[in-house]
């Protein structure tokens, strides 16, 4: 069996303490489902790399990364030393756009163990998927400013959606819907405001449905779809929303949840023609990091897309498992503080681990 | 004293069964406090006017609503016979610009005896105002389609701000946080990913927080801030935000009170250079329409904001009081379905018409 090479970029914060704990699970995995995984680490962050070259990436990035199987990412972002729109613009977005991540996949379910805000819900009660586009849409560069400085000072941004853009990532959706066995797939749009971009999105829900008879579909404006996360959770399967919509589905879902500080995401290259990459939900989170108390389970979860991916679904469900089961039990020796425990980052690792 | 003049509007759907509701109040409100208040009803919605003559609304519509103090609407929408993006651009959307409503008012507050969805909340715990900006930003009318019907099929659309759009209603929103106990403002930003419009208004944001030394202030990327919403709703005060972000915020507020179907908001143009227009959150609601069972106290407590807006506090917050207490008392008889009682739109607007 060949190797899996992963590129390991722990970043700034609390992604430098998540990801060894990571890596103590996938290592693990690796020995039980007798997998090749080769780590290499880089230092692309606020806190190594630019504060040495004044750049968050080398030039040649590119080429480097391009030959892994996978990056496997902690968090970027020091905002005392970088802006976080050019730390951001600088590597994870540039890494979505340029290996045309164009799927970002993040699982929104209730855990055992943690305690979600809203009232008399159990696990197995929410338990869906966003899909959200993530190359072009509400994120793009194009725009600028006019009347600098003036009465008359205007700002332009341009949200750019392209047929292949938004075809590509609803058969993705349309897809996964079809794999699980409620089949529905739950559309985000905003067509009575925004109106013509939204539109389009909607006419082209409308065309890939069509492909896919045995999905059933319907569709939310986002102010109602927010509402709904709050009110009906259980009511959604696979939800898919435009880069800016997804982004916000996907901290409303985990908030819903209980689960903000443990999520994963996966920006997902389908095609395979580059490395996808998989970072937890939370950012680098500078107020708690180099106190170890970081909550590992979203880059641990994120070891677990990973496996998947990389065609272990064995493995992958194996680690899942592993970490419910460490929730359930609830030991508050193990678990971290935001879970009303007393443990660390590594003894959370290595507990979730052990179990693997 | 003069009499204030409004317009009033019932539109579709249930827009029909609860302005009746909320006018018994009015003019209950108008007799307790010694206020003139003249109504004339027009019939501009997709089940009257449209149906007549295949618009929303009669070519001098501006002529015609100029001369009135306020507007004080229901809810327009009938998407069997008019798609939304039309009958929503072609009324209220048309209002909102060309009377310059420029903020749109949106309390969000826990209510005696309406559930919310969060464990362990109650009233008093959550209590702020969501300012959204209301004409411009991501709302506009500005892009278009190329290469139509291909595979190139590329779709623009343009977020405009403006100095002048933005300034005056972070002004206004300042203003507002200044008369609160709290003093202290959020805005909802999405910097970090929309790389020009985003970082230009939390730049105005800055330069206009400098005007008011008295009122603290952050801010919150949009992902965060929904979240937030449902983690640590009690944090907020005066929350403002562009048009696109302030119509989710200020729905998923009133979520997570559980005030969804009876929060209301108002369209202002703060100069009072044209009417400003009250309509509750929720819409037409096709699904339930015509059964009089309409949960009216949305369109009510637009009335209370209303008065306000009239230059009449104690009025408004005597209606509100009459809310509160009707809710407080939480009789079946008198509540309406959606509050888990058997009342009807109009039981529970006399009630209330008769505690004023
Ligand atoms: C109906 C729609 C166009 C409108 C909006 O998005 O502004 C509504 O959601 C609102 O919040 O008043
Ligand atoms: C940090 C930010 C640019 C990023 C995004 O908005 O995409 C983050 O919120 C995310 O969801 O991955």
């Amino acid at each position: 069996q060949r190797a899996h090479r992963i590129a390991v970029i722990p970043g700034d914060g609390i992604g430098k303490e998540v990801v060894p704990a990571g890596l103590d699970v996938l290592r693990a995995a690796a020995d039980a489902f007798d997998l090749r995984l080769e780590f290499e680490e880089f230092d692309f962050a606020c806190a190594a790399y630019w504060q040495a070259h004044g750049a968050m990436l080398p030039q040649d990035w590119q080429t480097i990364l391009q030959g892994f199987d996978a990056i496997y990412f902690g968090a970027v972002g020091w905002p005392e030393v970088v802006p976080d729109h050019v730390s951001l613009w600088g590597s994870l977005i540039q890494f979505r756009r340029v290996f045309d991540q164009y799927v970002n996949l993040r699982p929104c379910r209730l855990m055992p163990g943690v305690r979600g805000p809203l009232a008399g819900r159990g696990p197995g009660d929410i338990d869906f998927l966003v899909v959200r586009e993530n190359t072009e849409g509400e994120y793009s560069s194009v725009g600028g400013r006019i009347f600098e400085g003036t009465e008359r000072e205007t700002v332009l941004q341009e949200t750019v959606m392209t047929r292949i853009g938004v075809d590509r990532v609803l058969r993705y959706a349309f897809e996964q819907a079809r794999r699980r066995p409620e089949r529905h797939l739950t559309s985000a749009t905003k067509s009575n405001g925004i109106s013509i971009s939204m539109p389009y999105w909607d006419e082209r829900v409308r065309a890939i449905a069509a492909e896919y008879p045995d999905v059933t579909w319907d569709q939310y404006h986002i102010d109602a779809l927010a509402a709904h996360f709050v009110l009906n959770p259980d009511r959604f399967d696979v939800v898919v929303a435009s880069n800016l919509f997804g982004d916000i589905l996907s901290d409303l879902g985990p908030a819903c949840t209980g689960t903000l500080g443990i999520a994963p995401s996966a920006n997902i290259n389908p095609e395979r023609r580059h490395p996808s990459l998989f970072e937890p939900v939370h950012g680098s989170a500078p107020d708690i990091a180099g106190r170890g108390v970081a909550n590992p389970i979203g880059q641990i979860w994120c070891g677990s897309m990973m496996l998947e991916h990389l065609g272990h679904p064995a493995a992958a469900a194996h680690v899942l498992a592993a970490i419910e089961s460490v929730l359930a039990e609830a030991s508050p020796r193990t678990l971290t503080p935001d879970l009303h425990g007393t443990g660390t980052t590594a003894g959370l690792g290595k507990a979730i681990a052990e179990r693997v």
